[in-house]
């Protein structure tokens, strides 16, 4: 597998476009659209949340219907939730008018939209957008890059990923983008993403990749323990790379599996890192846990302890907090014969800066570390937690950002 | 029922003191203990987290034993969790000397520490501590607010309630303190709380009276998500109120339980008030739920929503954060009925400021409201939240407080 320059033009027979809509943001891009020269197999996952925005409910109609789909609309100035039987009309206009333009039956438009809740859109600043972006589809790197850029809100960076893997003797290529910064707790589903591949693969295959590989990346980060009602992660797959149609299982199947799931992976730690306020990716990897699930709980109660989250926006190696957020996170464990590390510093892409790890729990108590080292640590871009269980063989690792007060003047004041 | 000065004092044959040991703060009481001058039936309620404190460890032990107990002995500067068999003996030690210096076997004593977690008791300040403690009992007003100030740790006041209530032709007298700013989620248990009471009472319908009433008080809170290693609630009946012996039912015990529920809710208010940097407090009354379970459940999820907790602290009235965060509880119910409201200005004590009432939402979309009058309910000190879920008849309420800079400077930088 090798990382290639891109995000989702990166893959064969896929465009994009953006759009200054003005939905919300004045001077930027608020619009974006992603396109395929054919239909594409489509596969999603959607937020869990109750109170579901106006596309949510209807590209989860979309999906369960299970025809292909070429083109994903996208706003990022109101979020069209809480908007009722309005809101549900203006975002099946949304689809209409852009499919009109694309030769395209409304059901093969997926639409997202992310920003206010409660507001309704503005349609005639929607359709003039749909209008340029439909004339100014490209396949161009900068094309993919420009659309990432337009869905940002509170993002600071765009996110975008692309990896090329050979799948029976053909280049198969898998590229996205992605938004999220705060409202950022996904549970079964993520944010605004947008996968796009190449690949020839069976809807039930797709799906089923997509769904395991969202459990282990975007369904493990958090900001804020807030799960929005908008998340959304769309995967079209063209077949452009001609190879032999993918299915549930063989080499073939984890090949394509394993390249998703590391460009989700990717994606989420950016997210993470990128987080509303943040200063730094907060990394905990669970180890020897009893199962998968406890791991993965364990990992997670850490990662979204607010008082974790704000010692380490204070380089403070206060790892009682990180030991108490084991305790309540609900999984049994016996604690006197748990093990805390601060891992070595490492670079959002995993390199690592130093060897070094620490130890600063041994059994339960105060390992006796040095505290100099522990500050060192903590004042990296990235700082990784390991908790060694000692109960088992599983293990988890789940990402999420410090908590500071730049994140409490964006909150404090997001409306306006 | 009347409300009366005081806390721990407050009940006939109680007495405290308060000491500066010198365990973490400098220049101010970090010890307190609190005395029954006989034998008290003693109930209690302790944290869920598998990671329990030493001293928790001890006092539920003694509390499953069912003995009498006669004092409890309190630190603030360390937790003793996180420390380990030798946390455990000093602990243990901790018991003895104050046992010793009253004539009392160490399980008549319960223990209680809160502060950082990971360091060691220095066992020769704290018997220092506790030979000036046992030294300077008074079952003074005065003695009970100098004890109730000495159990603080980022607490910015303390926290006391006392009431008189007739039982049985007898006056009964139930008095508290308690504390608790930060790592605040009690779930079962809750901070650091002393009851005492003189009414006579079987340890069963004590117990069963505590349990019951923690769930619709002190559990109802929350600050930052988080639920301490340490949280302990301590309840002490000593019977010299001479009213006939309460059992688990009948009107006796039914008055006796509201008291105690108005204690234990009026400190919970306190607290949620006076969480970690706060500069109001969350109120979240759900109406009309399925189950007085989904009620909790939908109440607690508002009131802990970090998105709303910010947007209170900027007075922005972005009901959407408020309704996501009804959505992504766990609670089936559905959006397209339910009404949100600010309720009318209230103090603390629940006194009516003002009589208004301002409709947010209106079967799950903007109610048109006035955004001046929004504005002018959220800059109150106290704000209110109802959700009407029009699914029954179960309701419930819980309270929080808003996420600040402040909470963040004491959090990034508390150990120092």
């Amino acid at each position: 597998m090798n990382i290639i320059k891109g995000g989702v033009t990166a893959a064969n027979g896929f465009l994009a476009s953006q759009a200054k809509a003005g939905i919300k943001y004045v001077g930027r891009s608020d619009m974006a659209l992603v396109y395929s020269v054919v239909p594409a197999v489509a596969a999603g996952t959607f937020t869990t949340n109750v109170v579901k925005a106006a596309p949510v409910k209807r590209d989860i109609m979309i999906n369960n219907a299970g025809g292909k789909v070429q083109a994903v609309v996208l706003n990022s100035g109101i979020a069209n939730a809480g908007t009722g039987t309005l809101g549900d009309e203006n975002d099946l206009e949304m689809a209409k008018v852009t499919g009109e333009y694309l030769g395209l039956a409304p059901e093969m438009v997926f639409t997202a939209s992310t920003g206010v809740i409660g507001r309704q859109l503005p349609m005639d600043k929607v359709k003039e957008g749909a209008a340029k972006l439909t004339a100014s589809l490209e396949g161009s790197v900068e094309a993919g890059n420009k659309a990432a850029k337009a869905i940002m809100t509170t993002d600071t960076v765009e996110k975008e990923c692309a990896v090329e893997v050979e799948i029976g003797g053909k280049t198969v290529t898998i590229g996205a983008m992605s938004k999220g910064s705060g409202m950022i707790h996904p549970n079964m589903a993520t944010m605004l993403g947008v996968v796009t591949t190449d690949a020839c693969i069976t809807k039930k295959a797709l799906q089923k990749a997509v769904s395991a590989a969202v459990k282990l990346s975007f369904n493990m980060i958090s900001v804020d323990r807030d799960t929005s009602t908008n998340d959304s992660l769309f995967v079209l797959a063209n077949g452009q790379a001609k190879n032999t149609e993918i299915t549930c299982t063989g080499p073939e199947y984890k090949a394509f599996y394993e390249a998703l799931l590391f460009v989700l992976t990717t994606l989420a730690k950016k997210m993470a890192a990128d987080g509303e306020g943040a200063s730094k990716l907060i990394e905990c990897k669970v180890i020897h846990a009893a199962s998968e699930e406890d791991a993965k709980t364990l990992a997670k109660s850490v990662i979204t302890s607010n008082l974790t989250k704000a010692a380490v926006y204070g380089n403070d190696s206060n790892w009682g907090r990180t030991f108490c957020a084991l305790g309540y996170s609900g999984v049994q464990f016996n604690p006197d014969i748990v093990d805390i590390y601060l891992e070595g510093r490492k670079g959002i892409d995993g390199e690592l800066v130093d060897g070094l790890t620490l130890k600063l729990v041994e059994n339960g108590v105060d390992a006796g570390y040095s505290e100099e080292i522990a500050t060192k640590l903590l004042s990296s871009k990235s700082v990784t937690f390991i908790a060694d269980m000692k109960a088992g063989k599983a293990s988890a690792t789940a990402w999420g950002c410090d908590l500071t007060h730049k994140y409490v003047d964006i909150n404090a004041d997001y409306r306006s």
